[in-house]
């Protein structure tokens, strides 16, 4: 059992990932405005957040950027824009989705980039092009972590092949990420003694990403750090896709850190995300994400339940039950 | 660590406790339609819950039965309404709180009555009043439970006192009550195990009632179990007191005995607890619970927020630490 006395101290090593732009952005197509955008930078300073997740670094050839937010792109100008030289403590972040980032031209030296984190987010069936792009991006300059999506449903030596192959290569984090929500917390736990097996003998740290789909993020993201896991996602007001993320209020609300302030978050809260959701943008725990979750299935019917205004459960459970 | 395997199987002496009436009363003062009554008890009896806690057995010297609904009081005529001579496998309970239940006369002999369970909720400074009570009501007949609520903030020599105390009484079930959502699922493991002592050492069982001020209500529950805690409180639609309670949905989707169904809950959320809160009935997580919570208060200021339609989190949360 962890110890109840650990509550009132800290682990120095944890870091705090704001992911609101990023998780968020999947909710409104990465549309903030430039204001939410530069509060949210600023408030992250405040309450000593320790890395700030832009968005995507996505392809402009696969994608159309007149169909997309800015932060979908994560034009390093349009950091600079918001960061200017980012002269604080809070280091910046961005994902690079494995398949969907031309990183060898988009992704340039660090030392000419506002960027300091670069997040590589995969499947486990595309490992190898995560290992390209980790060494390619590691060897610019940047800070990098993996993050192996939908776990939930792989098979166990699938993980620990992943992970042996990751660790030979310079990457900093493991990240756990419950694409699904669809782990229980002891679920977590086990995983977490998985993938810190790895870190301690190679050298590398772990985080983790958990999502709300039976309002477990943020029982899950305090389970993890109790079992040794330093690198924790959070959102503000848990924007995020579907059911949303970790809420960061409740995060910091928990962690003992002194450089940790809630009130800056509460205060964003109040102004800027309470406006997005009087706007009509929708994320946040619902039955239908507790159906996929506990079907292990990614969240995306549920989602669209919840746009078409549905609201008979019963049918979609009938639906989600039927697909396994 | 719990062993993931368990989550495959399950422990026959966990009992599934419906709140819903009591805690969910507290909410809209007690005024269910029957029909929704009717249909929760019928909906409970095909999922499997094994008990309904029809609401409390409240005095009607101290209480005006012109101001609340029925289920404050849960006369036996009122409750036999519904259930008939009850021939299912559904127990009945019903709450008794210390010093405000006229439990000689209200409560009448078992044999005589629909009812099963009592619990009796006391604070810890009424333990010897609970005490009374319990030998009272044991003595007719009735299975007893007692429910010591807002143990968050007292110390553990007070609650092992209470704990030693009603090891000698007749009482079948010791409640951890969350009562202001202010733990996190390791001190829930911490406080199991201290229940758990008394209860293997002198025959009782364990169970637990937690609340959603921080969005941990089912986390705390499933640690609990995962503790050997065998009574588990949920309500339909989380529907409690202030942030609410651990949601029968999210609760039934976790437990693997085959004699829990989640379908009929999903059905009875869509159509009644989806009713309610389109008539405006309000509970749920929202971020002055999380304040209430850190400070290890009741909610009582919280709820008045939200039925001022306040939005200003920031006032709030001075006031709350202000407090202190």
């Amino acid at each position: 059992m962890k110890e109840l006395s650990k509550l009132m101290g800290y682990r120095s090593d944890v870091k705090v990932v704001d992911a609101t732009l990023r998780d968020g952005g999947l909710v409104n197509n990465f549309y903030f405005k430039d204001e939410f955008v530069k509060e949210l930078y600023k408030t992250n300073i405040r309450a000593g957040v320790d890395y700030m997740e832009f968005g995507y670094k996505a392809s402009a050839e696969m994608f159309d950027e007149n169909k997309f937010g800015k932060w979908k792109f994560c034009h390093d100008d349009d950091i600079r824009e918001i960061v200017g030289e980012n002269e604080s403590e809070l280091k910046i972040a961005v994902m690079a989705d494995v398949g969907r980032c031309d990183y060898k031209k988009d992704i340039i030296e660090r030392k000419d980039s506002p960027i300091d984190l670069v997040r590589v987010a995969t499947y486990l069936n595309t490992i190898p092009a995560a290992v390209d792009m980790i060494e390619n991006i590691a060897a610019k300059g940047y800070e990098v972590s993996c993050n192996i999506m939908a776990i939930s449903n792989a098979q166990e030596s699938d993980v620990k092949n992943a992970l042996e192959t990751l660790s030979q290569t310079p990457v900093d984090v493991f990240y756990i990420v419950d694409s699904f929500g669809s782990l229980y917390p002891e679920q977590i736990a086990r995983i977490a003694d998985l993938y810190m097996d790895f870190a301690v003998k190679y050298g590398k740290k772990v985080g983790m990403h958990a999502h709300n789909n039976q309002q477990l993020a943020f029982a899950n993201t305090i389970e993890a750090v109790g079992d040794g896991v330093d690198w924790l996602d959070a959102t503000y007001g848990g924007m995020g896709r579907g059911a949303g993320n970790c809420q960061m209020e409740l995060l910091l609300g928990f962690l003992r850190n002194p450089k940790y302030s809630i009130y800056p978050v509460i205060q964003f809260v109040e102004k800027y995300i309470r406006e997005l959701k009087e706007e009509g943008v929708v994320w946040g725990y619902d039955i239908p994400y507790l159906m996929t979750s506990l079907t292990n299935q990614h969240p995306r019917t549920a989602i669209q339940f919840i746009k078409d205004n549905r609201t008979d459960y019963t049918e979609f459970y009938k639906e989600v039950f039927s697909q396994e």
